[in-house]
């Protein structure tokens, strides 16, 4: 039997706004990235996330980002020193790891948002400032990050566990990179070539490439997106499919209720 | 020998702005309270501002606040929760106390800011939701209040350590209280009446009020104000004039090291 | 015939933030208040309603509110000068007029958001400020408000031009004010009163007072609501309601397009 | 006799942050370039900046940014449509001028701030985005721009009136571009040095470039730093020494009363 982790990023309301259907998507996934206050979220969002992630026994951590909540974290944002986006990382982590303990459901891991993912997937110095962040707060944390990022690399080299993340929406380039949204057929519209997608990584360990490569990997989680139209249709169809091969669901972490 | 412990807001920096002369007001007190971030502060300011402490071996506590950094936390914000409230707290106490921890040098206390800490002196179910939040985080922590304030109260009533508070500049009247600034006379512009009023509070345990009252008090600290100006005079001349009358100065409480 | 302007706040997005069916509303008002990008909407946001509605024929206003996006403009904000509320109008109003002019569809009122609306009625210095900014910014603007409000005082006063704001679906006390929420029977739920009540108001000026009064009105306007759930059914269900019942639909205002 | 105006960027506090001696500067300068909410200043700093620059004659214009009030404009944001930073300077613009209409001192000019204005330097795009905010608000206003840059061009292209500012204590390179603060010798410490290149640029048109070219020049405003210790002392040393080389002070454009 295989099992694999799908995790959703979420708590992305704020104030009186509210982006996603949390509720819904919260009975499909295994692991929720909970937005922390820079790009998306609130404390009283923050708490409502970490409850009803408990309740329904899904793993939870920290989504850290840029300071944008304008942008919604998507824009880049230059001119920082890395140890500034490190205090920025630290502050974040830790507030949600105290809101998480102080609810009885600790964190188990952080997954960067957005402008700052993207970046620190291609910038060894940010990933590496995003490594010790975490390592900072709690060197149990494990980092979600994409195969063959320097994330990834940064996170091997200071011995921090990792949780490879794979996508079943979109194409890989012969680098292991997501492709360009820009490039024709990047992005996976098709539920049957979703699982397929899924089935190589999961099952075979191998990422095809829109170059007919087939890239190792060693997927532990699935995201799962939750803020586009209809997304919680189309994440119960991608879970239902995986089902029907005979994939099963569980968080790559618990948390830790000692 | 007597001790008292001297506390200033520190950390109220904001991006490219600077608030305070910190540097020269940390080689003066004993314990720190610093900005969290809401009202003021970043997280690379308070970096800086615990590491700063630490050199100097200075006491920190979360400075908490308000989600309002355009009017510093001083302006009275109606209509939220108290258990929205209590959310906000928790975040910005476990964000300061994750940061400090990484730092190795843990926070000892909590001491609300301007409006919400006027708020809190109230009303008691604020003061129920701002105790609720500090043991949530940890309930070692001493909440820094004022004498007679609902604040105190519900943290006797709670079972949570309170450090008292009182001020060098400023009078009492006859309910404990501080009287308004718009009163004539209520702030004390006179070093020696200043230094008396202390040792009045400090050696004797005697609040003496504007209507001719002696109150029962307890000191544990004393504030001291940072974003005057000619603050770091003034504490100057305070702390040498206490000195003077034999007042030592320690922390009402050293962080944890174990 | 009797004609009614119909009014909505709108452009309250942020962001990657939506609120509110704006595109089906707009369908069915006449007259848009447009909010500024304090407690909610962002220059694109504006630009895009502007736009939106030009297309239609639809009056527009600004429509602003406290610095306040984290409680959507509605939290109670108080210890700012009224003169320092008046910059942060004609500030918001100035923003507004001069992006509706870029677009050549001119602003043609003003219509305070929420809490700074509720004070306004009740203060009569926080209304004079509102006023002066109103007339600072263009004195050939209508100030939205609401009967027997300051506000409404202070812009008579001044010799500014009022249109006065009936509710559908909210009751009223003795004195004109809206009943509040908190008591029973505030909150008119039934089609069929809130017609009544409007077509008392509209065409009898005559509000009916929860005790039982007949209070005399000029309605210029009724408020329809826009981010509640099933607000474009409602909207659509009354102005449907009205049109059987004889009413005409246009904007107390149309914009001076000389 | 040769005239020039000397710029400052005013109006820069927010809230209880002060930044820069505004009420010192203010009386060495003919214009000035003020914040408008977005990286720096608020409606009441700017109102009093306005009204401050009008007792002293002072010509004012709107300094407008990217939203960034934490990395005070600085910080390069990417990933905005042009038309949507329009949208943001049309709002900054308007906000300021009416404010400044409202007070009788109407604005003269824009000059955009940080990384927008250095990005709209290098990038034909923005600068035409700029270009199309300003002339939607008012084509009468002046553009300020630095020469040989992508807005000078955008402007002239689209026949909107330019006033050309160079810096007295900064180096150029061969392009006309200012040379980089990493590069050594790039920032001029010595005030005969900088009064010298104020007088090449003004009095012989020529910019003497690092490379040893000299780039014809129409300078029409000498930029003066504010927000750097020292600013007032260093900018009443330049004002005396050109006044000493014959140099009279005027603003570029005056203030339109009419």
């Amino acid at each position: 039997m295989t099992t694999i982790d799908l995790n959703c990023d979420m708590g992305e309301s704020f104030g009186a706004y509210r982006i996603g259907d949390d509720a819904a998507m919260m009975n499909l996934i295994t692991t929720a990235n909970i937005a922390c206050g820079f790009h998306a979220g609130d404390p009283v969002v923050m708490r409502d996330t970490i409850l009803a992630a408990k309740a329904r026994g899904v793993s939870i951590g920290a989504h850290p980002s840029f300071m944008d909540l304008y942008g919604f974290g998507r824009r880049r944002i230059t001119g920082e020193r890395p140890e500034d986006i490190e205090a920025q990382l630290v502050y974040q982590i830790a507030a949600i790891q105290g809101m998480a303990a102080a609810a009885g459901w600790p964190i188990t891991h952080v997954k960067t948002h957005g402008a700052l993912a993207n970046m620190a997937a291609e910038d060894a110095g940010l990933a590496a400032a995003c490594v010790r962040a975490i390592k900072a707060v709690d060197p149990g944390l494990v980092f979600v990050a994409l195969p063959y990022s320097q994330a990834m690399r940064a996170a091997e080299a200071a011995g921090l566990a990792v949780a490879c993340e794979v996508y079943a929406d979109r194409r890989y380039d012969d680098n292991g990179m997501l492709a360009s949204r820009q490039m024709e057929g990047a992005v996976i519209h098709d539920l049957r070539q979703s699982v397929d997608q899924v089935l190589s990584m999961v099952l075979d360990g191998r990422i095809p490439t829109i170059g007919g490569k087939q890239l190792l990997v060693e997927a532990a989680t699935v995201c799962i997106h939750g803020d586009t139209p209809g997304a919680v249709g189309v994440a119960r169809a991608l879970r239902e499919a995986l089902a029907a091969a005979g994939i099963e669901f569980a968080p790559f972490k618990k948390p830790n209720l000692a």
